[in-house]
């Protein structure tokens, strides 16, 4: 099912079985932090210092950091009776990313404060840190420091460090009216893949199941596409799908006092899809604009650029699709394929399944 | 007394005064990061990107970042029965800010990371924010970015970043028999201004009992001193005193397998510093190798380069008193003015008054 149940013999299911496992307390803080760098410890290159110093020293490509920093609580972001160890930190790496992807950022490093009880098994830190290391691995990405420390509830602060290599950064302003919007891959899975797991994890997925889980347990941040996007110079703003197509979108567009018509018949509603909200009893349309938490791409193409753009999405694994464009009208519109167009109080709502969270 | 409650006539003793004062619930979570962003928030140089976006853009002067993080818990490292909110901020920033200092990097920007209870006085927050702000202006760092997040207790989450404007970072290692140890200021005073608090915060408090109040509450980070000893080239190792003197030169030790004799004689105790600990029952010469949270330097100076350095160190604020010398022979020496010299078991240990924090 997910990689960390085949691959983890050893059981690092936290909170579930502690009988005799080796618990936090028992190794000490010194002999934690000794074995999370032996493991998942970045290399430095030569002129950087990794894990173990006052602080870490991390070369920045051409001179401008981009920073993102995140923190997750159990209980309120994350459950270990819902989620693997590795299910947590992937997810929570994978959204760090998704916020450097979304400047267009190269991924350069990470650094990771987490507070945990001493009766926390070893396993449990260990098997977040190793899914944190294999959603960056691909990127590159290196952890190079962090902080541990006691507390009475798991709690996970991410801070990830990306570089720009050319250009300017790729902000949340800048549409203008007249651009095209174009999204990554399919936003919706993750909240078909949460409604689904709600009812209890399925053993031996297959099929849309399977597919729901991953993209809900194991969110691809789409930073290829990000930094594809942001070189070809087509895009005049981008944001990442955290809180759902139309609540992001907002984002997009607020700070200019801009607005949107969407078409669902251009939307990437794929077969699959259709097969599981129905299962699901949703509507794929509320899924695909109101679902949250997929780190898909939402970005604005100037109209002059559109080839230019369309040639470098063939290089996106996640492909990239026109869904509407940018109006000087404010609000939000979808038209649909039949019916009347949706705006305001009838587009669908929100399915925020913790509570929301907001970053600065 | 501190600062903030001279010049906070608002009131923000977070925890103390709740009837009728706006929570953060009233605010939501965008009305604080609107707030915060308003009164707090760095300004962005040309070609970066301040709080507001999916991540911050911040320009590195010379391409090599130097990054800390650090998590911090109400209950566990602070309370807010004890501390005022400012205390909290400033000295959180402090900490961080050190971690810097030890590195003889260039102060740059930081990002916060909270979590809080809905019922937070908005005034809390503020305060906090206020207290770092005001620990990170002197040293032109600015809040560039972060994250806001229900949680059921405060958690705060720094992450700063410096550059290196040239030359080698000074790392934990590094030192060779032979080297001179320099510390800035005198450490001790934080232990002894907590021991001061712990039988309650004295009102109009002056003299000794003012200054170990205010080297406890509001610690500084030696930034200052910390980059004119890495631009003297002089300086072969450097750490930042969290955990007391003994203990954080075992750390500059460890790696290089090193020891080192300390001369009591040396040891810059003030006259008001012994007040201080005989009116609080303290051995001072416990209080100066043991007592933790000063923030102070502690630097070993190759013997060839020692005029260089005092000559750069007359610019330091803080001073720096040499107290010993780095030997060949492992393990840590104290001798005494008078009686035997102390090493192994007889040398006093850890005040630690949280549980101990450890740094990757």
């Amino acid at each position: 099912m997910s990689r960390d149940e085949t691959d983890d013999p050893d059981g690092s299911r936290g909170g579930r079985r502690r009988g005799g496992t080796p618990l936090l307390r028992d190794l000490g803080e010194f002999g934690v932090i000794e074995l999370l760098r032996r493991r998942y410890g970045g290399a430095p290159l030569p002129g950087e210092l990794a894990v173990g110093d006052d602080a870490a020293v991390v070369r920045i490509p051409r001179g401008r950091a981009v920073l993102s920093t995140d923190m997750l609580l159990s209980g309120t972001h994350f459950s270990l009776d819902y989620f693997l160890p590795g299910e947590v930190g992937w997810r929570a790496l994978s959204a760090n990313l998704s916020d450097l992807a979304a400047m267009g950022a190269t991924p350069v490093c990470y650094l990771v404060a987490l507070a945990a009880p001493g009766d926390t098994p070893v396993a449990t830190v260990d098997g977040i840190f190793r899914g944190m290391a294999r959603a960056a691995d691909p990127s590159g990405m290196r952890l190079m420091g962090g902080d541990t420390c006691r507390g009475d509830r798991l709690v996970l602060c991410l801070t990830v460090v990306g570089a720009l290599l050319r250009g300017r950064p790729v902000s949340r302003n800048g549409a203008r009216p007249g651009d095209t919007l174009y999204v990554t891959g399919t936003p919706g899975w993750s909240n078909l893949g949460f409604r689904l797991l709600r009812g209890g994890r399925p053993p031996n997925a297959t099929g849309w199941r399977r597919e729901a889980m991953r993209r809900h347990l194991r969110p691809e941040a789409r930073w290829r596409e990000g930094m594809a996007a942001a070189r070809s110079g087509a895009v005049s703003a981008m944001i990442d799908l955290s809180d759902g197509v139309l609540q992001d979108l907002a984002h997009l567009l607020e700070r200019d006092g801009l607005g949107a018509t969407l078409r669902e018949e251009a939307f990437p509603l794929t077969p699959a899809f259709r097969t599981a909200a129905a299962a699901l009893g949703i509507d794929p349309l509320a899924a695909f604009l109101a679902g949250g938490e997929d780190y898909e791409l939402l970005m604005a193409v100037r109209p002059g650029r559109r080839g230019g753009f369309v040639r470098a999405a063939r290089a996106f694994p996640a492909a990239a699709t026109p869904i509407g464009e940018v109006t000087a009208e404010p609000g939000i519109r979808v038209r649909r394929r039949a019916g009347p167009v949706l705006e305001g109080a009838a587009l669908p709502r929100g399915f925020a399944h913790f509570p929301p969270r907001r970053r600065r």
